[in-house]
């Protein structure tokens, strides 16, 4: 936290110039010691606060907050949990400007904590004090020495100063993860633990962090969110200029559950957060070392250009499993092995040794020397079809030295693509990963791991390229009138038409009516038809026996119609055209209970529902969102030809913009929407079936 | 290597009481002089061998191994690829029992040094003579202290002795994986550098190690397989009594170029190799740390008897991240989360922290204890519906202390379930996964690697039990008498009715004859209809426009007929009643290069080929191999009655079953068999097309 910062209510909690510890202790494994003991070896000015000790180390003891003889900006709270609210009260009233109550025992653990935390959070919100957490390790500013966590040192390794700031809802993963990076000399910016998210959220965070100089990546872990669209608002605010990594706990069904009892968090939908993340540019991660190494290689060098990524290497085994991690589709990332231009190979060639292999992955072999790896650095560096340089730093040879590192780095800070180290290696190695991150090169121990990271580098790069893309806005919400009730296929196919989206020709017999003379081929229904019972009650067609298809003649027809009418007499009957043979598609929009209103497309038909090959995202979306979607489907080789198959993907895009906007239209009144099967033809697309639940 | 050994002429490798370094050098930093060095160092007496050089570090040096006065079991040769036939001459000559030529230059960099390689194979095998490489590091039996790696010990850590037998194909890969290994103190029985297998190679290791009580765990890195048959006999010899992990190198496109560029491998195709080890039991891993990480795992602790995994940690956030890698099929295992019994859970309240979370994952909570951590292992360990525990050892809260580790050493030792230890932290976390390692509890550092490493232990279970049901053997092969020319549809749907595969009635009308009267609606062959060219030289029936689907009439059929017979006047016609809807599938086979004759099944179809949902496996199969196929496809779903779906297993078994043994049974000529569809019905299967290309 160096430089000016724009001022903000949450500078109390990450600059606080005076701060005490309600619940000091004067024994020294006891939280209140801990606390208080670490943020006096910060810069921060700290009372004690306890009514029944007179001093603590040498320094007097207060027994109130009102007593302190100073502006409080930050008081620490270590307190267990039912004598919270009274601290946050006599907080507020003396005027304190943010707390942090760390103990847990609030709404994490049932009905009576969450009454004492809605009591923390009213007094707080009233006396306009902020809080963070409560059930939370609080804050570490690393460049400052603010510390409020109470995890002892001597266990738990503090990171240097950094440009990574870490917002983690659980304390202890983010502590276990500081400490183990910290191991390495990973730096951080800051760190906060959010806890259970009374008052201060990710949402606030992100835009703080995003205004932070001494920021340059944010990095989650949540496992929920405060606010879906609040979050969806700050990361837009900050994502063109500082990546955002996140790790989003709680995706499958036992995860969620997990989350749930952990912090009382009800987990959303994972696939609708998955595709929110994406549409955002957040990079997603999987795991606790993950996060960090996506962050480390976003904060460190620049985004890749491409996709084509060069390996040189002392260790060819290496660069095969590595060639095969870059451009394998399973168990590997499915970018490209770049083919290095002639000159480059000439340049390698000359530069290296006789028996080196020359061609990506480049081995300059065991017998390689530091000069040697530089040199072959330097021209994938000048070769235009490299993106991105993965350099292994592996002293296990003779002739590579520790100057490697310092070469590397002078190359990494001055290229416009990215370097990325890669170490295997024991005591040694571990010690080339410490000088090779305080110089900022991202490295990591393992082939994978630097594959991984030059993934998010790739991923960022083509998030940033596809926003600078003009594309058409998305529309506003216009209301829609809709009828009262629920609605039939043929109304919801009016509806659909209105926003563009056809059907196939059709004609709707009410109850009682016969079947009209026109429908005959040659009619204006075209033969052959199909004959379905069209009434918001029949929600699945097939099972209710509801639905005749190939109808080729009248009399086909008639028979099917005399048929129906007699098992669903009071319903009305849809004649309708057979549509050709096409790609069949689902569309169809949710509100998800964490980000709202969320558009979803994928692959139609028996095959992909089984694959469950779809896309999700929040509305509303533009047509980039939509291309992206079906970019991000497995099955996205039907849309180039698969096949022979032709597919109007200009009509696909336009009709997925209108259903979105019908139902961003239709607003909260929304329940689903679904067009299935939508079928997109060589030329246009046409909804067979739809179905929409309001309330 | 301790205990007794079947006597081996690979004991001169790996237990040699006489060795010589031809080249042996005085200059500490040469290779020469490294080997000499710790060879010296191991407990074999070794003779430096150097025309121009009378002593080196005070050891009479001969001119020539025939010098020396003794049986060579052993010789290091660290000259240049050049030099190398005329040393293995000599070597041969004097008796030498095996050699290691460690240079490179040989048939990875071209012709020169292919033939170079040539008379060393010629002049080992005229000897009888046992040779490792070249192009290789040689061994490294920690046990005993036999090295003859060229890497200095300094850059490069040896590990302790253990149980982990570790053959590489590459030894950079190899060094590197155990110098970051030793670091933790992970043990291996032996190292192998396979090099440029001329003599040695995979397989013979895999008995020898098979065969050695000091090893528990074969783990292999390979670029390619020596003998893809011979491999996998060699693992069936091991496999049931020994895990064999295996990093197969060379996946996708990119890394098989770079496997050929790297030691003259041709990599074969990886969906075959990928299902030959599955077929096997052999565990497969992506990268160098899994490598370990999974054969520690299989070494330490049992298999696990199920699926269903317990999570106990003190951070909250771990457990939820871990349910989420457990439990999820994106970015997860596809394994259970425990449901913990009611007992369990009572077990667990009455010996943890009210705060404690006791459902699975079990959270006992940064205030919780060693002794609450090991009871609730304990609880764990009786539950009879856990069949894995991943426990966290995190020493950063204040009431878990290093004790921790013997408890659950003790445990781990004890149970018939496997416990395995996540770590997440920095100085004091990696002293406590030495201090577990040292105990053999598998411990990785973050959760991803544990959960992965638990997978493995699953899979390990379920290859041993399905060993375990009895499975009908796969018939021997039975020569089939094929005409000597490609043959039509309807032939090969001939001789698949030959193997019991049936396809729809049909009448074939050769070329010249009318369509025959008895091709009517309520004839032998149903209607409607299908009308297809049946020739050999028509391989894409569809875009020849050679077929005809939905003639319901006699009518339709003359009309089609006739039509077919101006357009293909020299061709048999085929007409087949249309079959009724059903399960499309593909089952084919293949020769592949490495592994011979080969099945594949997946899902037929459009959809299907778009996502490639297929399986290999090598021929012969057994009902068992085929279930695992249909098992292992994604949409496998559609087994078991999605969306209503009736589909006939055991026919389908049965019909692969049929289809490999026709593969098998043509031998030597097969070159392409394809049925495609495959229809799978509620009762029975029909081949509606099939392709068959022999030589």
């Amino acid at each position: 936290m160096t430089g000016p910062l724009p001022s903000s209510s949450l500078d109390s909690l990450f600059r606080p110039q005076v701060a005490c510890v309600i619940g000091a202790s004067q024994h020294p494994e006891k939280i209140g010691h801990i606390v208080f003991q670490y943020l006096r070896e910060s810069q921060v000015r700290t009372y004690p606060v306890n009514p029944s000790v007179s001093e603590i180390d040498g320094v007097r003891c207060y027994a109130s907050v009102k007593e302190i003889p100073a502006r409080v900006d930050l008081a620490v709270i270590t307190l267990p949990a039912p004598a919270v609210p009274e601290a946050i009260r006599e907080c507020a009233a003396a005027g304190v400007r943010a707390a942090i109550p760390v103990s847990g025992g609030f709404a994490e653990t049932g009905p009576a904590g969450a009454a004492l935390e809605r009591q923390v959070k009213e007094t707080a919100s009233q006396a306009g004090m902020r809080v963070l957490g409560p059930n939370t390790l609080g804050v570490l500013v690393p460049a400052s020495g603010l510390d409020t966590m109470f995890v002892v040192k001597e266990r738990c390794q503090r990171p240097p100063a950094g440009s990574i700031a870490f917002i983690s809802q659980s304390g202890a993963t983010g502590v276990t993860v500081m400490d183990a990076q910290a191991y390495y000399g990973v730096g951080f910016s800051a760190f906060v633990g959010l806890g259970n998210k009374v008052d201060i959220n990710e949402n606030e965070l992100c835009d703080y962090f995003g205004d932070d100089p001494a920021t340059s990546v944010l990095a989650f872990y949540l496992e929920d969110f405060a606010d879906g669209r609040g979050f969806m608002e700050a990361v837009r605010r900050v994502i063109r200029k500082k990546p955002v990594v996140m790790l989003k706990a709680g995706r499958s069904a036992a995860g969620a559950r997990a989350a749930s009892s952990h912090t009382g968090a009800l987990a959303g939908e994972d696939r609708v957060t998955d595709g929110v993340l994406r549409q955002l540019g957040v990079h997603r991660v999987y795991d606790e070392e993950e996060l960090v190494d996506a962050a480390r290689a976003l904060a460190y060098v620049p985004p890749a250009p491409g996709r084509r990524v060069a390996v040189v290497t002392t260790a060819g085994g290496h660069g095969v499993i590595l060639a095969d991690e870059i451009a394998a589709t399973v168990h590997g990332f499915g970018l490209e092995m770049a083919t290095l231009g002639p000159d480059t190979i000439a340049r390698l060639r000359s530069e290296t040794l006789p028996i080196a292999s020359v061609r990506n992955p480049v081995d300059i072999t065991a017998s390689g020397s530091t000069t040697m790896m530089t040199a072959a650095v330097d021209a994938l560096l000048d070769d235009p079809a490299v993106d991105a340089i993965i350099c292994g730093v592996l002293l296990q040879t003779p002739y590579i030295d520790a100057t490697l590192v310092d070469e590397l780095a002078k190359r990494a800070r001055a290229a416009s693509k990215p370097i990325v180290a890669y170490v295997i290696g024991g005591a040694v190695g571990h010690e080339m990963l410490r000088r090779l991150e305080a110089l900022h090169v991202p490295a990591y121990q393992g082939t994978w791991r630097a594959a991984r990271a030059v993934a998010a580098l790739v991923e960022r790069g083509e998030f940033l390229r596809r926003q600078e893309a003009a594309r058409p806005p998305a529309g506003p919400a216009r209301p829609v009138d809709l009828p009262g009730r629920a609605l039939a296929e043929h109304e919801v196919k009016d509806l659909l038409a209105s926003y563009g989206v056809v059907s196939p020709a059709r004609m709707v017999i009410p109850p009682g009516q016969e079947l009209p003379a026109a429908l005959v081929p040659g009619g204006p229904v075209p033969f052959p038809v199909v004959l379905k019972v069209s009434d918001a009650s029949i929600t699945h067609k097939t099972e209710a026996k509801a639905v005749r298809l190939h109808l080729a003649t009248r009399a086909e027809l008639a028979s099917s119609f005399a048929e129906f009418r007699e098992r669903f007499p009071d319903k009305s009957l849809l004649v309708e055209s057979m549509a050709p043979a096409g790609l069949e598609m689902i569309v169809g929009a949710v509100v998800d209970r964490t980000f709202g209103p969320s558009l979803m497309v994928g692959m139609g038909g028996f095959w992909a529902e089984l694959y469950q090959d779809v896309a999700f995202r929040a509305l509303p979306v533009d047509a980039g969102d939509v291309r992206d979607m079906l970019a991000s489907l497995a099955g996205r080789k039907v849309f180039s030809g698969y096949r022979g198959l032709q597919v109007d993907v200009d009509a696909l895009v336009e009709a997925v913009m209108g259903i979105g906007q019908l139902a961003m239209d239709i607003g909260d009144r929304l329940v689903t929407l679904d067009v299935n099967p939508l079928l997109v033809a060589p030329h246009g697309v046409m909804a067979l079936d739809a179905k929409l639940v309001t309330r």
